[in-house]
């Protein structure tokens, strides 16, 4: 579906639920907000399934979530790439999406009817644009979610996926009122002591592979122990491998319960995040891409180096 | 003068000399070899005056350079707020600056001309406004130095200074050939192993003042040794305690010679990091400032957080 059916599309339904992937990330969560933003300024219902702990999010995220009794008509799923990575409260509605907005190449095409724009940096750039063609402005208190979902997906525009088109969009977002110094110090300059704790930790037992061009950090539950550290504290840590002068792949063990460990790879342009994780069943992006694996960290981190020696033949 | 009247004027003088402040950082750089690109697209010869080692920006900096023999007919300075920041160098200039496009609100008025943007998060965007005004687009060349200029001033668009028109700016620049996928992995994504332990070093050895609100870091040469890290793995480092949750002043003390110690102040809205320095003889902008204090570095962390005490009383 192309952008102005999208607007037409949601034009003439109504009574939304809005569904996105597990572990729900800057830009699933603002484009979910932004959407339902959106909706409501033109007098639609629309909620949101509570994806469970949001972090740093929560304080921007009152009055989105579905409340117990809602069940919604139009489901719709945002920044979701494949059914697999449907978040887990939501499993009333897995096979029944009417469409879904996103940016992920890998995306699987599971929705009735699919907005694919594999060439923007954030789903919240595409529900933007939909927003945008729907009412042809954003509010400020939708700005503000579109605003962080790009700003957090791309790495506050550091991250190889910022195009001019993307910082266009954000420029646009302060103009409409997004509060960018305040969303840009809580979430890309401000670390809480324990994640500077923690990031110290990790980074003293980094390890290297090939000539320092692969570099892996193992985020235990004892190292997240030691550090005091809670989830929140661990947003986005996979980036710091790929910080180090001369790495190429870039990462990120973490233990998330016993036996079920969560790979994060960040990737130069001369190596595929994507096909990596896609050996072991995940997906994303050229550039950062993830998988689950049913081991523990040992075992999951020679499961990934494998792949890594599989994809990348320099 | 306005920005019609700096290209009016650009264009009428030629065999340019471009100076900038000392310890040039990426906006300093930036905006002298893209004055200078952007001069040489109409014909003008123009140089800098070399300010030293520049870390990093050295592989792009080739050819900016002013030739031993070379005497500059116009002086031109840019991001230079005060003389008394001149670059050691360029000593034979002092006193006949003919023009200074700066975008600091400490601005001296030293030059016989000023064009001055304080509203401007980098000396990089006026720069841009001028070629823009004189030549109607910047070539990839020039948009390369003043993306850089910009990225840098900013934190990869993330201090306080972001506006949406530098982020505008900066969309224009990557439009018109900026290789910002380069110049952000380099400037804002790449530590090299020496920074990242002189991290660890200083968050390990960091100070808290005033119930968590200061918090002080101190950068001597010892824990530069113990890191291995050089000058330019330093560069910037002034930002790390200001990222601390709960942190409002942020500071950093530099022990750069014997018995001279370079200050950096960082603080968020409620405090003025300019009005801090001045107390100390330095300045800046209201976010970020800086001082240079001829004490060791126990004595001058002493004079700076009773400057703290002065200035903010909560």
């Amino acid at each position: 579906m192309e952008i102005y059916e999208v607007a037409k599309w949601l034009e003439s339904h109504d009574n939304f639920i809005i569904v996105m992937h597990k572990r729900a990330d800057g830009d699933a969560l603002g484009s979910a907000a932004g959407l339902i933003q959106g909706l409501r300024e033109i007098g639609k219902t629309a909620y949101a399934v509570y994806p469970g702990d949001v972090g740093d999010y929560e304080p921007y995220l009152t009055n989105y979530w579905a409340p117990k009794d809602y069940i919604g008509e139009t489901i719709v799923a945002v920044d979701l790439a494949t059914e697999g990575m449907f978040q887990r409260n939501a499993d009333m509605y897995v096979g029944k999406v009417q469409l879904t907005i996103d940016h992920h190449p890998s995306q699987t095409f599971f929705a009735n009817d699919t907005c694919l724009h594999a060439e923007k940096a954030a789903c919240g750039e595409i529900v933007y644009e939909i927003l945008l063609a729907l009412s042809g402005k954003v509010s400020s208190e939708t700005a503000k979610h579109l605003f962080y979902a790009i700003s957090t997906d791309t790495g506050c525009f550091s991250y190889s996926n910022t195009t001019a088109a993307c910082m266009r969009a954000a420029a646009e977002l302060i103009e409409a009122g997004a509060p960018s110094t305040e969303l840009n110090k809580v979430f890309h300059r401000t670390k809480s002591r324990a994640r500077v704790a923690l990031e110290a930790l990790l980074i003293e037992n980094i390890e290297f592979y090939r000539d320092g061009k692969v570099a892996v950090i193992t985020r235990t539950k004892a190292r997240m122990e030691q550090a005091g550290a809670l989830e929140r504290d661990a947003d986005d840590i996979a980036k710091l491998p790929g910080q180090i002068e001369g790495v190429e792949v870039g990462i990120a063990i973490s233990e998330i319960e016993d036996r079920n460990t969560k790979i994060s790879v960040r990737t130069t342009e001369k190596v595929n995040s994507n096909l990596i994780c896609a050996e072991l069943g995940g997906g994303g992006h050229a550039a950062a891409a993830g998988c689950y694996v049913d081991r523990p960290v040992e075992e999951a981190k020679s499961m990934i180096l494998q792949a890594v020696d599989k994809i990348w033949q320099e």
